[in-house]
């Protein structure tokens, strides 16, 4: 049986969405890493009895450790210590070492930042932040706001409790040390190794991969298998315990066999990761001309460090004018075939090339709606072109979905085409 | 009492966060709007029993309906439907009708992308996706998987179960559709309007913020305030039943008075809104010049649709060489103050502007990092201009976080200070 863990992430915020949660997937990759499985992750506003019912149901579902994050600021809904000393059935009490503490990290950095403070209202913040369960440890703040690990009481049973503070970046400072404290320790002492890899696949339908995936059920049991459709790319993540790892090899052997065509990575790597390295490893540059992406894929080529290697620059034209006096693409052509259309995508790509002195160039042109659709040319078409100086790889292609939708796609689309054209 | 829902997502790439979830928090605000609160989240991988656990978690804790997001695909590990059936009480059969239909679809999406299909394993997904529980509503697919309203079977007690699919614009696509069913009308007779206000401010610290609400505590005690730091904007969000419309007008006003220079938006409107409907308002039209944001700025002022009205076009000039020859900034200019500087910053605007002939032009250059700092200059730092033909606003900022961070935090700043010119 796999040592498991839950995760109770709180905040109002998180819950109605104005936040999006990186605590509960960044426990989940490090928990996983160091063996432990998570089970589940509950999101609960800041309100009594839904935190009380999500200790509960995950106590209940048999977890060998429960982590909770957020709920541990200064201000009245902030409950997550109270609650979780209730749940474990220790009494509150004030740790005056605690207090001290912490009312020094305040005073320091109310100065830093010239904050107005009332030393009223500080002190009674900072009390309400060193009442902590009776025997429970704490894990030194980061932030103001201390950690803890929660045993339950004598006479109660269920799992160790660790309570972390919210923000990202205090919650990952003390993760090191809630590892080393000795009642997490324990309750994770049965763990084992689990692995994970990735493989990704571009134009291979999801359900021509369940088939391989049905027909090769009895020597995979083993394993535990998701796939993922996202933006086009069909990922397959595989996690399993290390005496699986010939079934895994299995797998792999199978997949590069009838897939041979569209996998571009086995290894975890990105399709960014896939043409950065691939053009550093050459020395080429790039250089891009974008019409309804309007910057996104000369953005996107720029998220790695060290990007100003390959990347030289780019043009964003969105008007016909614009496309006309950037990059000299004729007002007769656009005219003529429009200015959606293959002819257009290619003299985007090739006056980019041209105009930044780069190795290969990148054209897009589209629809992204949702306005501007015709019969002929209806919202989603883009058509992209990807050339160097000796050739020059082109599609046309439709995307579903929103104007979003078809913006990133497209981005993605012109990434593998790029691919492809490094590849050759 | 408040009308309840829990909302179930299932997948083990959200659960270990390799997609982060972006149906949780759009059902919650969609079901706010509706008069439903969202009791919990609960997030767990394609698992049997996780699933089981999760329902059996909500069930119990008493919530009107239930929804649960993702596991509807083709493949083996796509479980809920299955699992929700049981929950339920009821069989599952196959839906002929739904599996020509399918049928039909899957076969117009191949057709349109081209792909190489094995007709015996699409009809083996098709028929998978075509079973559902005996006596559920269907709601229409929008990509291949059909939504499901579960009620209890007799004898059987607790909430219905609505059954959405995963990827966001599927699930978006159909939730009119689950919104009308009759099963979840009937759960969710008893709502009550709850209202919710958004408040923005730029420029004023949380902590002001913060004593502003303690000094209006008595007056403000039936809402439930929210505030919230995002990219250096200050969002304050207010929830309230419409007995407390007052005390949110007292809020309000007290914060019109407070914040008077600060605050942006009182309707809910982003920065994008204010800036695109101020420059539409005006006839105006904008050109952009991007170092280390690559595109980034013009990539999110195209975000709107109808946005050529005032988008012309960009350069992203990410090499000095690039600067040059694009933009015309001279040589010597990088070379004496740095092509992080004021200086090249405003040639960047100023030759946006004139290069693409628009009435407003923008230039960010800054280090975005990892690399590249300096003691002068070091990572974070980013100088920004917005011009037009009569007056220049410049900013140079020192901006906190990684080389994500840093560029999507500069977007921000270039959209004030692209609000500030325009309110001149």
């Amino acid at each position: 049986v796999a040592t498991r863990a839950g995760i109770v992430v709180t905040g109002t915020e998180v819950l109605t969405g104005r936040v999006s949660d990186r605590n509960g997937p960044w426990l989940a990759e490090q928990l996983r890493v160091f063996g432990v499985d998570v089970a589940q992750v509950v999101v609960v506003g800041d309100r009594r009895d839904d935190l009380r019912s999500a200790l509960a149901f995950l106590a209940g579902s048999g977890v060998d450790l429960i982590l909770t994050t957020g709920g541990l600021g200064p201000t009245a809904d902030d409950l997550t210590a109270e609650i979780v000393a209730e749940f474990q059935g220790r009494p509150m009490a004030l740790d005056s070492e605690l207090e001290e503490h912490i009312a020094a990290i305040v005073a320091r950095l109310s100065a830093g930042r010239g904050w107005r403070t009332d030393p009223e209202a500080t002190a009674a913040a900072t009390r309400k932040q060193a009442f902590v369960p009776d025997g429970a440890s704490v894990l030194r703040p980061v932030g103001t706001a201390p950690g803890l690990v929660v045993p339950v009481a004598d006479g109660h049973t269920g799992p160790a409790v660790v309570v972390l503070p919210g923000p990202p970046r205090e919650l990952q400072g003390m993760w090191r040390a809630a590892l080393d404290d000795r009642v997490v320790q324990a309750a994770l002492a049965g763990r084992q190794e689990l692995r994970q890899s990735t493989i990704r696949l571009w134009g291979t339908p999801e359900s021509e991969l369940a088939a391989t995936l049905r027909e090769n059920q009895s020597r995979l049991a083993s394993l535990e298998i998701t796939t993922c459709l996202r933006d086009g790319e069909l990922e397959i993540v595989t996690r399993f315990a290390p005496a699986a790892q010939p079934a895994y090899d299995h797998l792999e052997a199978v997949l590069a066999e009838t897939y041979a065509d569209t996998i571009f990575s086995t290894d975890g790597q990105t399709i960014d990761d896939v043409v950065a390295e691939a053009m550093l490893a050459r020395g080429l540059t790039i250089a891009t001309a974008e019409s309804c992406t309007a910057g996104l894929i000369a953005g996107r080529l720029a998220d790695r460090p060290g990007s100003s290697a390959y990347l030289l620059g780019g043009l964003v034209t969105y008007s016909n004018q614009a496309k006309h006096d950037l990059l000299g693409v004729p007002a007769e052509l656009i005219e003529s075939v429009g200015a959606v259309s293959a002819e257009v995508a290619a003299a985007m790509a090739d006056s980019a090339r041209t105009r930044l002195g780069a190795d290969i160039g990148i054209g897009i042109t589209g629809i992204a709606g949702p306005g501007g659709g015709t019969a002929d040319k209806p919202v989603g078409l883009v058509h992209l072109c990807v050339s160097n100086n000796e050739a020059s790889l082109a599609r046309r292609i439709r995307l579903p979905g929103n104007r979003a939708d078809v913006r990133t796609r497209a981005v993605v689309v012109a990434l593998h085409l790029l691919r492809e054209l490094l590849d050759r």
